[in-house]
């Protein structure tokens, strides 16, 4: 018992002391970002996250299989009809100098695994499909929608609170449209089916807009 | 040129030292609370904040007469009909153990010592106007529903900011909550009239529901 609270207590030194790197580092510094993933990739979150994640019928059944986008080749994509999901994301993608991850050589043995690796993977698709932009406010929505979707995730809502310190340290003027940005992601999370799990490589053909009508995400939302 | 960057280096340690003390302190600790305030009382910040505030008509008055609550008589109050402003406040306070802070006799010498007092001589009125309760929820309720309605504040924003790195550290299971409560205040925050500067103590006798109502303050707005 004694072991464990000690052990808890130095998780906890940890990830303030990554979170403090984190509010430190520029915008865009991946090493720290690869860092305070892996600190707030614990099991004490991860556990209750898969529990939550199973709740919905695609979620359950990609923890049966454990898809992964697999090889992608943008120039493929690129010659989909222009309003398609695979067009929209490859576009996405070259219009920012961006590359798929490729991830599918990753070993996947448990659901904790799999959890990490398909939101790595499916990130940019995420960013498509919410219409959320990679700048920081883009970002900020969909470190609010994250929260949302996954309930558990101590990675996402840490980027939150480490956007609204920096702002209040160094950018107090930006408040507003930071608010603005996690309500307009909380709200669409909060509206939309659950995104985890979804084999997105089904649907490259498919118009995006028919894609965000499923899910019930309305570009509104966020205006 | 730098001295002022040494000192705003010097303020952003500082800041974040304080930070990290109400990160650790119980809530309600009341001390660290003082200490926090203090180190975001800067002129960087209220200056915009008392120009922002002045844009309305009832704070460009305030800050020409910088009124207070003066010397309140919660037994007084408390024989005002049930649904008058005055009784509800006495009673929140009564039910609470709390009592009037009673600031009339600090001395008020310009604008930004103003902004201080009325928020701290105002703050339980603004719990009832909004019906934010004091737990953590509807003090997070309240911090949100700040940030918008003062637009400059450090303070409050960082109120926020360490109450979403605790649960990221803590309680992840609270995320949904938490983030409900941000999106709350902010959506009633913006939909409602600015409260900064209103005289309160001219409508204690006035029925709640209708401050409400000419405030624009729905409490649907919050479930």
């Amino acid at each position: 018992m004694l072991e464990t609270e000690n052990n808890k207590q130095q998780w906890e030194e940890l990830a303030l002391k990554t979170f403090l790197e984190m509010l430190r580092a520029k915008d865009g510094d991946l090493e720290v970002v690869a860092k305070l993933s892996e600190v707030f990739s614990d099991l004490d979150s991860l556990k209750p996250m898969a529990t939550f994640l199973k709740e919905h019928s695609a979620g359950k059944q990609a923890f049966k299989e454990y898809p992964c986008l697999g090889n992608i080749d943008l120039n493929e994509l690129n010659k989909l009809p222009k309003n398609s999901l695979g067009y929209c994301y490859s576009n996405h993608l070259k219009e920012r100098g961006l590359t798929p991850l490729n991830l599918e050589q990753i070993p996947i043995t448990n659901d904790y695994e799999f959890i990490l690796v398909h939101i790595r993977d499916t990130h940019d698709i995420w960013h498509v499909v919410t219409g959320f932009d990679t700048d920081i406010i883009g970002e900020i929505q969909l470190e609010a929608f994250y929260v949302k979707q996954l309930r558990f995730s101590r990675f996402w809502l840490s980027l939150l609170a480490k956007n609204l310190l920096k702002t209040t340290l160094y950018n107090i003027e930006n408040s507003e449209k930071y608010l603005n940005a996690i309500t307009e992601g909380w709200i669409m999370g909060s509206n939309a089916s659950p995104l985890f799990g979804i084999q997105w490589n089904q649907l490259w053909h498919l118009p995006l807009e028919d894609i965000r009508t499923s899910l019930n995400i309305k570009l509104d939302d966020k205006n």
